[in-house]
C-alpha cells in the first residue's frame, strides 16, 4: 500500500513551506504526480488554570482570511523540540508559564497533500510572567471555561482543527480522570 | 485586527493547491509577506451503522509520507456542493450510501496558511451498493467499533485531524442524546 517516490522537484521554497511536486509509482503500477506542501511541524497548548478555564487568543489569520479563537500555538524553529517551542509559544502569545506539561500526542493537519505534523500539549499550574508577540503576531487573549469553549464548537464558534481536538481530547481527559 | 492584502502573486497554479504570495499590512502599519495555499476545501463522513461501528479508511496519503487509517473524505470539485460531495465520496470510497444526513459543521485544517475548509457530516441508515475508487486511491474499508476508534485516538492510532474531530464529535452527540 506505499508509493514509491520516482522523482521530486522543488517549485518553491519560502519562509514558512515548501512545495514539492512528487511523480510517484502506485501499488497497482500507475504513475501519478503529487503536489506535496512540506512545513516544518508545529506545537499548540492546551493552557488551563485551577479554575478550568482555558486561555484562547484571538488573531488574523492568512489561510483563514479572517479572525478566529484558537489555543496558542507555533511553527517549530529548525531543529527546535517540540516541548520547547511549546513552552515558548504559550509565553511568547500569552505571557504564561505552566508548571506541570503532559504530552497529548500529535496530529496530521492534512495528511493528502501536507506534511504539517501538530504537537499537542495541556499545560496546567499556570503563573503569569509577560507576553513578547513576535514583530508579525497582533494577539488577544482570551479566558474561557473548558466547558463553555466545549460549545463553542458545538456551536461552529471554534472553526480551527488543532483548537477543536486539543480541547476534545482534554474535555476527555479531565472528564475521566475527575480532574 | 485585520490585514489588508496590499499585494497578491500566484506562484503556482495546479491540481490540488495553488500557491499565492501576499504582502500585507497589518493593523500596527508594519507590512509583511504571507505564503497562502489555497484549497478548493473538502467533505467528510462519520458513516455509522446501525451497531455503532465507524467506517474507517486505510490508505497511503502523501503528505504523510505513511498510511493512515482516516474517515471517508474527499476534495470538493469546482463549484461542487459539500453535500453532495460527501454522498459521492462515501460511496466511492467505501461502497455503502446513507439514508440519514447530518451536518457536524466545518474546521480549517491548518489556518496559518492554508484556505482549506473541511465540512464533516455523520451519515446513518446504510446501505452497501459498491465502491468506485478513482485512480489514483488504493483503499481498505474497515468496520470499527466507534467506542474502540475514541481509543484509537487517545493511544495514537488514528491521528488525521478530521477523523479525530469527526469521532470525538460524534462520540459527544451520541451520548448527550443518547442514540
Amino acid at each position: 500500500m506505499t508509493e514509491e517516490i520516482l522523482h521530486s522537484e522543488y517549485l518553491y521554497r519560502g519562509r514558512v513551506i515548501k512545495l514539492r511536486l512528487d511523480q510517484v509509482r502506485l501499488p497497482n503500477r500507475n504513475i501519478v504526480a503529487r503536489e506535496v506542501v512540506e512545513h516544518a511541524g508545529a506545537a499548540a497548548i492546551v493552557a488551563l488554570d485551577d479554575a478550568a478555564n482555558v486561555l484562547l487568543v484571538r488573531q488574523h489569520r492568512a489561510g483563514a482570511a479572517r479572525e478566529l479563537l484558537e489555543i496558542p500555538a507555533g511553527t517549530l524553529e529548525a531543529g527546535e523540540d517540540p516541548t520547547r517551542c511549546a513552552t515558548r509559544e504559550l509565553t511568547e502569545e500569552t505571557g504564561y508559564r505552566a508548571q506541570q506539561w503532559d504530552d497529548l500526542g500529535y496530529f496530521y493537519s492534512s495528511p493528502g497533500f501536507c506534511t504539517e505534523i501538530m504537537r499537542l500539549f495541556l499545560a496546567r499550574q499556570l503563573t503569569f510572567d509577560k507576553p513578547s508577540p513576535e514583530e508579525d503576531e497582533l494577539i488577544h487573549v482570551e479566558r474561557v471555561p473548558l466547558a463553555e469553549a466545549i460549545r463553542m464548537i458545538e456551536r461552529g464558534d471554534i472553526v480551527d482543527a488543532k483548537t477543536m481536538i486539543g480541547l476534545l481530547r482534554v474535555a476527555r481527559v479531565l472528564g475521566a480522570s475527575g480532574v
